[in-house]
């Protein structure tokens, strides 16, 4: 473990939420705010790993603009492409092979480069892009933020029934709800991006290696580094690799060096921890299942009690990862009010707990958006707020 | 001095071009590319500023998202912020009181967050985006990419003539020609994007502080961390810099943490090194302005003797700065050809040094535009090979 009284300094100084106050303590004052899925959680991890993920950087280092000029994507920080690499190969998630890997600022970014690079850029109409009902609910603002003549968003991807060619957005395991997604138009003249940003052991079992042809991933929901802002896209197709690779370009003139680094640095320790089989306190994958499981068990035990709101019910898989059944336990909870409450998110701010409105993610008001992924604290507050509300 | 073993040990693995090879030994077959603006020239001097300026961060930090929730511009490290305002304060090259900082993926995130927030977001027609011949090359495709519904290129700023809203983009000094730049089309209706990614005093007088409502800045310019992909806005209106953050929001969901801590630590120290008038060697601004001093003048002696080419002339100017008249020194040359010949970028290109063609910047194919900022072994080569063209 890293040195403490650094580490205390830096948590008070900048983590004022970072508190061990109860429910009854605080007096039911504090705003617990789980509408952003701020992966927090893991701070507590990355703290015990101490020394051996802290990354070194000097002043003259990594200057340039360019990583590697030999490369398709000639600013993927070599080091960077190979640990992605080694950990879909330890993982068993996503078939690595004859994939070009592109590097974005998060998967945000990566999303627009795809949508940019599977349009044609001389279309009469933009083209159209959909995703099922619930969505992702920054897929439509990113979609129409610029009012692209390139795409636009075209909705519910079970509803659409245009005859024309369109992109589909399949985040499996699902953004807000957790299941497991498949393509659902299936037309010619159709391609999918494969948001692939929850498909680790921790959130849901690893069934088989991804095999599709444009998929993305980010350290943020892998590792829990969201303010790194390093995502990667695994790219079939040569042509579409070099149009995001273009599209970056344009948009940021590549990723920020220091953050591949740092990424390379920690997915290198997360793939080293998984085989260190004599210290499994080293295991990500388990440290966040575990906590995962706890942290699911008791919110199914408040929404049981409270008898107000509902969870979906998943089922189980053989995850080839741990070689047993696991459930999945996934990063968000799409919590239902149940009976007359009509908007879940008012009824829950009213209580000082933010969520995201159903209705952002194409669905009913009736359901809200939770984030699991918030600090210890944060999500002991909320259970406890939770299971006393009373209409 | 840092230490020289793991330098070397950088140097080599990742910068083939860092050789000391003279045009002689390299026979005239080494490919010289000063097409891009890669300030490598600064890495000698970090290199000489040693571990002051090294970065370690731990596994555990900045893993949120958030950097700083009561700011407008959440995702700001505070810590960078300070080190801006007090960069420019020391330097005075432009205003920072009243001004709301937004931090950016570059100043290049920032220029297109700067469309969104002037561009009305339902307007019946695209804004109009001008500015002045020769123009930055990457504006017309930054601005034309996605074919955005919320601005449009509309070509060189002096030609501008049509009644409608519209945006300048001003370069001061300017790229790809070094002058010192004001708006000209100065209609109502119109607002002006200030980028002053050269306003430091290495490349030109600093006459005043910039004080105008827009203006964009970029550490790859100022310190020479282009990979870092750290830029920064001084915003007057809170509104448009609440609209700029949205569009980083939407865009990346903010801005590497990491980067920007390293960005604030740089910048340190390079006020600090500004602040000690006793050790001139680590004051940033004097080494880039005698490197840039001599190697103007070399440039100048080879493109004298040669008769082939000419450059611009620049007045000289009273910089507050360091008290005296300094010249303009760009960062980039702006060469033509003279005579007959049409295409400077083809003759150059057949003597393997790469520029960038003058029809890049809306100018002449008998323009090229020539990076001054490469490391100095290749800035030779340069000088050498340019002294022995001949027709």
């Amino acid at each position: 473990m890293g040195g403490g009284s650094d580490q205390d300094a830096h948590v008070s100084k900048s983590s004022p939420s970072w508190t061990t106050r109860t429910e009854a303590e605080d007096g039911g004052t504090r705003v617990i705010n789980l509408d952003h899925g701020d992966p927090t959680m893991f701070e507590r991890f990355w703290q015990k790993m101490g020394d051996k993920c802290t990354l070194v950087i000097s002043g003259w280092q990594s200057i340039s603009y360019f990583s590697d000029v030999g490369n398709l994507c000639w600013f993927l920080e070599p080091e960077l492409g190979r640990e992605i690499t080694r950990l879909h190969q330890l993982v068993g998630n996503a078939v690595t092979e004859d994939r070009h890997i592109v590097v974005g600022t998060g998967s945000t970014q990566l999303l627009q480069a795809a949508l940019y690079a599977l349009s044609p850029p001389d279309a009469s109409e933009p083209m159209s892009v959909v995703s099922s009902v619930p969505y992702y609910s920054s897929y439509q603002p990113l979609t129409n933020y610029l009012k692209s003549g390139l795409y636009k968003w075209a909705g519910d991807a079970c509803s659409f029934n245009r005859d024309e060619p369109y992109i589909e957005l399949v985040t499996s395991p699902n953004n807000p709800d957790g299941f497991m997604r498949q393509p659902v138009v299936n037309r010619s003249g159709g391609t999918v991006v494969h948001d692939l940003a929850y498909y680790w052991p921790m959130y849901t079992a690893i069934t088989s290696p991804a095999d599709n042809d444009l998929m993305l991933f980010t350290v943020s929901k892998c590792t829990g580094h969201a303010g790194t802002r390093i995502g990667w896209a695994l790219v079939k197709d040569k042509e579409v690799a070099k149009k995001m690779t273009e599209f970056i370009v344009l948009n940021t003139i590549g990723v920020s060096k220091d953050s591949q680094l740092r990424a390379a640095k920690i997915i290198g320790v997360v793939s080293d921890g998984c085989q260190n089989l004599d210290n499994p306190d080293e295991h990500l994958f388990q440290y966040g299942r575990r906590l995962m499981t706890e942290r699911w068990k008791r919110l199914r035990d408040a929404v049981n009690q409270s008898g107000l709101f509902s969870l979906p019910d998943f089922p189980s898989n053989f995850c080839n990862y741990v070689s047993e059944v696991t459930e999945i336990q996934p990063a968000f909870a799409w919590l239902k009010c149940e009976g007359d409450i009509e908007d879940c998110e008012s009824l829950l701010r009213g209580h000082k707990i933010l969520t995201r409105n159903g209705k952002q993610f194409g669905a009913s008001t009736k359901y809200v958006r939770v984030s699991m992924l918030d600090r210890d604290e944060t999500f002991d507050l909320f259970i406890e707020r939770l299971s006393s509300i009373r209409l």
